[in-house]
């Protein structure tokens, strides 16, 4: 993090009256961490748009007895070495589990991996989550 | 509108710099018309999430020769008068025509009359789009 | 609609049956609507993420006593009247109206007219949602 | 996985033919794969406004260097013990790294959950992502 820079900001005395009980209800120390909290979501959603470099998460619930389906994943993802950093494994019950992979690339390069792995045939659901590398917030 | 309160915000160099470009980018006039919008954003949502009395528009596309489908939905409509302003009729070519009513109720009881429109044989595509009373906004 | 083609799918007992309690909930008339449902809502979103012609409406909630706004608002919408096919305005209280625009055109430029109207001074709330021209659904 | 049982389903040709065309592109290995998968997005859904059981992964970026965070973030799944089934932490860069929980419970707890560790001080920039326990799909 760099320098804190202080500014004033005006907002109508009702607005900021219902702003401020949200912030008690979520939790947040105080105006400026809800505001910097605010501002990086928008942010982030703009970089995927933009298509720049971002960080991500696909999570898959699958069914491992389906034959072949762990060695497809797997394979799915080394031939995405690039753009996978790390993958988690939780079992659920006997049959399920759920996998966590950490992706980092262009947004379009990971939605066309989330893609792959998500429409594999017995994965039972799948998301790709857009976060970011932290770099410039 | 109430009256104006200013107060001071800190946020990191880096994040800031990021936010100002946002705010070029997308038109904004400056940093706190900016952050009034990403607060009421938020609130909007909240409203919702809380079920509190808001304002919607559903918006439905259908082929108005599809058998009694006008019909239907207007009897829809009346059925649930308390909740619905008004509506739009716009013809969008010899067959398809966007219907666009809002909504004015709980945010329970417009998900209901949504599902119910949306749900009609013949409608071919549907959203509730969740808004606000703007009372304290 | 075109002719109507029939054919097989083949779905786990168990999800089946959720999938039925599903549309029984939501008052689906029978499988084949709701599957034409969740195929045409895949498809729409499809149409935005390529780009291609659609259809949407543009929803603003704002305070028409602020000055000049409405003029602002008209003229935005007079400089994309490529974009514009038609306007509904609703009286919410004394203050707040709010105002459904129907457009047209590539997602993109409707993104950008929409940003151009929800960033305007004085607007407490917009939302862009995305439809369809309906044609090949 | 349960026995499977097969169907008939009535839709428009065109309808139909742009499908086909969506399958193909998206690497679905045939309709009744396609038809599924939408199934299940729309079910998982269903159990997260239901708030039946269902599980979760919860991504927070952050800089490891403020002070307290990672001990405030350990102790936050700590005090939802029944709720975390696991963790995963990668390091981005010098500063940034990224968490991965999977958690396990009700849609309102997993929220609540949520709002807590992406409130923390510190936390850059934070999602729920909703997903399923698998078992009935």
């Amino acid at each position: 993090m760099g320098e804190l820079i202080r500014f004033g900001v005006s907002i109508d005395e009702q607005l900021l009256r219902r702003f401020d009980r949200l912030i008690h209800e979520k939790g947040w120390g105080n105006r400026s961490e809800a505001l910097r909290d605010l501002i990086r979501d928008r942010l982030v959603e703009q970089d995927w748009e933009d298509n720049r470099e971002v960080v991500g998460t696909i999570t898959l619930v699958y069914d491992h007895h389906v034959r072949e389906l762990s060695e497809r994943l797997t394979e799915l993802q080394h031939d995405h070495h690039e753009n996978v950093l790390s993958t988690m494994h939780v079992h659920l019950d006997h049959h399920n589990c759920i996998e966590v992979i950490v992706v980092r690339g262009t947004a379009s390069s990971l939605a066309e991996l989330a893609n792959h792995l998500i429409g594999a045939r017995g994965v039972k659901h799948g998301k790709l989550v857009t976060s970011t590398t932290g770099e410039t917030l």
